[in-house]
């Protein structure tokens, strides 16, 4: 008789490589993170966030990522943003131009 | 009975190759890493950095790699980039042109 081998479900996802950027996108880290949450975590304390609260969307478009589900449907190499309090996202394009400025 | 071999595991990762460029993009080089700490060692004896402290960065979009987990993470070949003291990451297509420059 095949005898399967039982298998922890979902319980502890895979950590994944993940980037996250700060919203002036000058510095850009790549993080593994398992969750959300723990990406979350992770970003407040390498990009030295201190406890204020912060935002995750992804640096594409904008678009907030509230959801362990979404999270994990994202892809492995998925850009994302953290934005703090007062900090607004803005398209690559509009902030990169500035330096092209007169 | 069927017997499996015990691997070590993950004690000692496999030497992977890796691509190293400078900040200028001039100079790139094929290196042979075990681990992050390995590369940072072998980048900074073959690109003749010496004692100057320098961080390592994904030459696609400047995303600094500070963790060996995430280092593991990365493709087989992902192209690095040094960055020394004073140094930026810049997208390739600014540094080829300088377009904006007067």
């Amino acid at each position: 008789t095949q005898q399967l081998l039982s298998k922890p479900k979902h319980k502890a996802h895979r950590a994944r490589p993940c980037r996250v950027s700060t919203a002036d996108r000058k510095v850009r880290k790549g993080i593994m993170a398992h969750s959300l949450e723990d990406l979350l975590h992770k970003a407040q304390d390498i990009l030295k966030l201190k406890d204020k609260p912060f935002s995750l969307v992804l640096e594409e478009d904008g678009t907030i990522v509230e959801t362990e589900e979404y999270f994990q449907a994202l892809a492995k190499d998925t850009v994302f943003m953290v934005l703090q309090k007062g900090q607004k996202w803005q398209p690559a394009s509009e902030q990169r131009g500035k330096k092209c400025q007169l």
